[in-house]
């Protein structure tokens, strides 16, 4: 038996989300029935650095998997290319340790946020960035930036269903920068909570829109109450980037 | 009544192409059905340019239709947007003359195909550019457009289910470069036969490969024969760019 790490782009906008649920295409659900196939039928259970809701994409996600099938680590990556759907692709296999976990391994995560500035509607971007054609104040949206980076308890900034307790985490960077009519949002961090990346992309949009100041951030974080924080961004402007490990 | 003349976009990759067709999601079904709805259920047909196949794409087809509603010219983009379906949108319109016909009056026309050169599987490009991740030779296909540029007979160039008698065109332009990971090749002429340009670009593709030699090129011109050109590259990496008037 063989742990393989296996670093996996998709589309997500076809897909109910990450995890497996019955009657749903899922992102685990598709990986886990390719697998099979692979595997003469035989159930393979595989397991995420986390979930994605549906509609959000990856660029890097990252899931572990058991195998003792004999193909050469360098095949792995196309074998599983061939019985996946086109809409995830395999883009790295490593063979791991025994003991390597996805989820419990990463030591980090990149998230990158897409919106799309312009007021003309654009079919390609329609699943792929959030259009939100206002005008924005960089200047204060810098200035949010310096309260939310850094470690702290971002309860408020997480959906109030989450079951975690420790809702403290740290995020060592947030930039935006503008690539043609869009504007991209980069977060890393140690961890991201339920909905956070959405959350803290609301709210800096309602900074950049003059709808809040960025000197309330600091009593948002303090509140520790969802209901104090901006609007949820639409999950097909997120992409879960890259973890790290 | 007043004729109006409207630039649309459409990502084809969930239509049956252009042409209303019974039972199918077509752009021309779509958008006569959302005029149908702004005039209270009366039938509006529209004329394009011309037709664009299943799966190929637009970013600037033209149409034009007649209208008695009384919507200002500036608002009617705001109106067919709000009934149009995400995958089509309306981009201008403009009041034109009665006698406008988005495709007689059409002088030429430019279409782009993109081609995806890495060998990494990417599922965001899956609708919108063609992998082909073999080295190309961009001196001989450049040595290849000396003999597609100006005007001939592109009978060899034209799938062989075309009616149309006269199958000579003028082509002003053909250029290629490269964007990141894709090749653009951007086509600019006074009509373009069926599948022409599809043709044109698996041609290119073969010449870049090796498969066939810059200085076949006459030659195939000469035959008037389709089977002697390259194959037709998938409509997917296909986009009608602009309409010339």
């Amino acid at each position: 038996m063989q742990r393989y790490k296996c670093t996996i782009t998709y589309d997500g906008s076809q897909f109910s989300g990450y995890q497996i649920q019955p009657g749903m295409r899922t992102i685990q659900g598709e990986i886990e029935a390719a697998l099979s196939k692979l595997h003469k039928g035989e159930r393979i259970k595989i397991s995420a650095s986390g979930r994605t809701d549906a509609g959000v994409h990856a660029k890097g996600q990252v899931i572990h998997f058991d195998s003792a099938l004999a193909i050469p680590t360098a095949k792995w990556e196309i074998a599983l290319n061939s019985v996946l759907p086109d809409d995830i692709a395999v883009i790295r296999v490593e063979k791991a340790a025994p003991n390597f976990h996805a989820r419990f391994d990463a030591v980090g995560k990149e998230y990158r946020y897409f919106v799309y500035l312009s007021p003309k509607r654009d079919p390609f971007k329609r699943h792929y960035a959030y259009q939100f054609p206002y005008p924005l104040d960089y200047v204060a949206m810098k200035e949010a930036l310096k309260y939310l980076i850094g470690t702290h308890d971002f309860t408020s900034f997480c959906s109030a269903k989450t079951e975690i307790e420790d809702k403290v985490r740290t995020i060592e960077e947030i930039e935006f920068f503008e690539e043609g009519d869009l504007l991209v949002f980069r977060f890393v961090g140690n961890g991201f909570l339920y909905n956070m990346v959405r959350i803290l992309t609301g709210t800096l949009l309602e900074v950049g829109s003059g709808n809040r100041s960025p000197y309330s951030i600091p009593d948002i974080l303090e509140k520790k109450d969802r209901q104090y924080a901006g609007k949820t961004a639409p999950a097909h402007g997120l992409y879960l980037w890259k973890v790290f490990y």
